[in-house]
């Protein structure tokens, strides 16, 4: 590890402060996040139009998190010009009010899916998109964990279990060509499961990201090697 | 239009070059991700394999140029803690190499699926996935010139038009379904018609948020109301 020891005192005492804002900020952030897409999976499965739309509610405080994240991370570099693990931590938090606001995006267009479904009867595959749900929000909440405890090893193990999620994308998207092509008036509801299948997948990119940040903040530098991936298939990630 | 007039004169010689050269290296960003995305459905629609692989490669350009661009911003800002105008410009660039790397991004995705899909023949509803390339990219680029060009009412312009992209994305959906029930030996491939299309119409939101931050920068306040939106369908955006 390199840089500053994280835990040495700083001599102005508001520094500190405004550092830990910033970071309670993030974990707010975080925990609101993984609450979104936690809900928007159950509100699709329930098929309960109000909870989907207080889901998509929800979005605009992320969008506000994001905003005066950037704005404490601004303000911390342009008083303090902070250097080595400080310098790291400020631009983590920045990039990580990005990438959840970015999660919770996507939780809100699963949840604007489930109000269009609800009157479409019990989604086919909901099992299989449940499971996904709850690998994603884990990554995400484990990723969480290992930035807010600077847990490099944590991160790390967080990182090299994305290919559990893309396996489970291959597995549903495959699942679902199946169920369209046996009556294809099931092809429009298909190809919202698809979507949802799809924006899961990004929810674990997401993660692993988070997994990164939570890995360089602590190490000083970036987590080394191509991630490992699922299999070469004919439904590509992205 | 607040903050310090952006033509005048900094006492520091060397802190307009550093502005200077952030703005360069996001206007070559700009042009890297606009040539990526003209490439990436010039090559799908060619199924030439080779091609695709060399947008796919060219991804790594942006990455690096993303990192280049934040390390020069926080170096600005740490710097010389800039105000107004300035701080509104640097903060812009950052934001805008975020986004044009994600524009990179689904530039790469269209060609991944290029490369998988060059074996099947003639790609179905190829001619709009081209028109639908084609808007999106228009839309990139005069983001990018109302940015580089510091011309707001062009922004408000390419801002008001995303609605277009939303409405061949609509058309465009229809279409693949309406394909995909014709013949269900076909849904695989028009499955992977419905992700490309969904990628450039996530290009078109980027190239919005370009605009906006073009905007931003300008006249220093967001702009106001809801984006207009393509129809409400059951083919949800995001």
């Amino acid at each position: 590890m390199t840089g500053s020891d994280p835990k040495s005192a700083h001599i102005v005492s508001s520094y500190d402060e405004d550092l830990a804002a910033l970071q309670a900020r993030v974990a707010e952030m975080g925990g609101l996040a993984e609450a979104m897409l936690a809900d928007a999976i159950e509100a699709l499965r329930k098929r309960d139009v109000e909870r989907c739309r207080e889901v998509v509610a929800r979005d605009k405080r992320l969008d506000e998190l994001e905003a005066e994240i950037e704005a404490r991370a601004i303000r911390i570099i342009a008083l303090r010009a902070p250097v080595a693990f400080d310098l790291r931590l400020v631009v983590a938090c920045m990039r990580m009010s990005s990438t959840l606001e970015r999660v919770g995006d996507l939780a809100k267009n699963v949840a604007k899916r489930g109000i269009d479904l609800a009157a479409a009867g019990p989604l086919p595959m909901m099992g299989s998109i449940a499971r996904m749900g709850e690998a994603a929000r884990r990554q995400l909440s484990e990723a969480l964990d290992a930035f807010v405890s600077r847990d490099s090893e944590l991160a790390l193990s967080v990182w090299r279990r994305d290919v559990e999620i893309d396996e489970l994308y291959e597995s549903l998207f495959r699942e679902v060509v199946t169920y369209m092509m046996e009556d294809p008036r099931t092809i429009t509801l298909g190809s919202h499961c698809m979507f949802i299948a799809k924006n899961l997948e990004r929810v674990g990119d997401h993660a692993t990201h988070v997994a990164e940040l939570a890995y360089y903040v602590v190490e000083g530098e970036p987590l080394d090697g191509e991630r490992p991936r699922g299999p070469a298939s004919d439904a590509p990630t992205g």
